[in-house]
């Protein structure tokens, strides 16, 4: 994907969440914040993610159409040893491949549970990958992250796939990671929205975003200015603070 | 949608998160669970979410595609004052048809506003509805909520969103709520996943959820019975403790 204003290239990702657990309200989901947070790092813009159940068929439909349309695709979820854990078969189906026990995970998985009551049916099921498929290092439990063509299978458990992004961190090809900064003030976003809009528009691939929130009983919000070049963010918001402050109105750098 | 097993309607919604802050990891979403949780009550299946940016062309995608194959849409973001804010625009693109300003939303919002500074033209952006709109009650705040077609377009601030929520109780149709109950224990869950798939299988329209959890150092695992039948349900989760416990298991009721 191209940026329509300056013509750099975007990297992008999409992330699928495999879960029951989320769609039933039973688990509040971590891992779209945590991965988002992650790739922006990277210098990768999460463009889409999509929550889907514990369904082969709807993982197949959600893991083909936003592989194809972004440089990389991350799953969380549905890894583990038991009946309800389909991951590693949905997107086998979906990149038309078979099923294999990865032999470096089945060593890790025996020398993890050696002195856990041994390697079991179940648990060497944490072994089993696409075929073709690398291993995405486990530095918490027993069993491996997958990678497979450009999908990347993660974790459900946040903390898990938080040492599996770990242990990601700079091997994905990424461009300029986006730099945000935030002013804020006591400030109904609906009496400023023209000068948002003109400060926003002022600065080529600069998007501003408006954050309303009600806190000790009054009216803030937070003005969030994005963008990968960071002179550009640095312009915008002093743009925005001089024409909020013309306007009368006082803000803080840094948001509140 | 009907279940396989019980040939039983079951009534399904999708829900559409609009917000780049969603995705760039500023802001944790909590309408999933919210929306999720409010669903069950009504007897109504969340099946699947997406989370897009605030750019009209992915709204529209997400919302065409949801629509045509639920019995309710919901979107949550989007409909404040700002330019940020297209999601009326959007989904009146993905319907067809024009945005007008809805009369009672601008008697409401003229009302709301008397006292406070009075309706600016950007607040009268939030009485802007797809043609052929009703609205939805904000208790809350100004800015009412939609209903056009089977799409229900909420705010994005969590507890907004609440009390629309909370006013739409009742009004949709819908199938027996799904009834939840859990059990737990410290139970490695890879050392139990074959009974978790026998107490399944002895059961129509049942599934179980498995949730592993690390806590005070130890291992240990929820089991979540789902199903509209509560004596399903309850039938499911006695031959569960029964087999767990002829393992050598001890078993929590209500889950760990």
């Amino acid at each position: 994907m191209t940026d329509a204003q300056t013509g750099e290239r975007i990297w992008t990702a999409a992330l699928v969440v495999i879960g029951d657990e989320i769609l039933s309200g039973r688990t509040q989901d971590k891992n779209v914040a945590q991965v988002a947070a992650w790739l922006n790092v990277q210098g990768i813009r999460l463009a889409e993610v999509r929550v889907v159940a514990d369904v082969e068929a709807a993982i197949v439909e959600a893991v083909n159409s936003l592989r194809a349309r972004n440089d990389y695709l991350f799953t969380t979820g549905g890894i583990g040893p038991t009946h309800d854990d389909i991951t590693v078969d949905a997107i086998a189906v979906a990149l038309g491949v078979g099923v294999t026990h990865h032999p470096k995970a089945m060593a890790t998985l025996e020398s993890y549970y050696a002195t856990r009551g041994g390697l079991t049916e179940a648990r060497a099921r944490m072994a089993r990958v696409p075929e073709g498929a690398d291993l995405i290092e486990n530095r918490v439990s027993g069993a491996p992250g997958i990678r497979v063509a450009n999908i990347f299978i993660m974790a459900g458990v946040p903390h898990i796939t938080a040492g599996m992004l770990d242990a990601l961190t700079g091997t994905l090809e990424g461009g300029r990671p986006v730099v945000s900064k935030q002013i804020g003030g006591w400030i109904a976003e609906s009496e400023i929205a023209d000068i948002l809009r003109a400060a926003e528009q002022a600065f080529e691939g600069v998007a501003i975003g408006s954050y309303p929130f009600f806190r000790e009983g009054r009216v803030g919000a937070n003005f969030v200015v994005r963008s990968p070049d960071e002179a550009q963010v640095d312009a915008c918001l002093t743009k925005l603070t001089a024409d909020l402050e013309a306007d009368g109105r006082a803000v803080f750098a840094g948001g509140i």
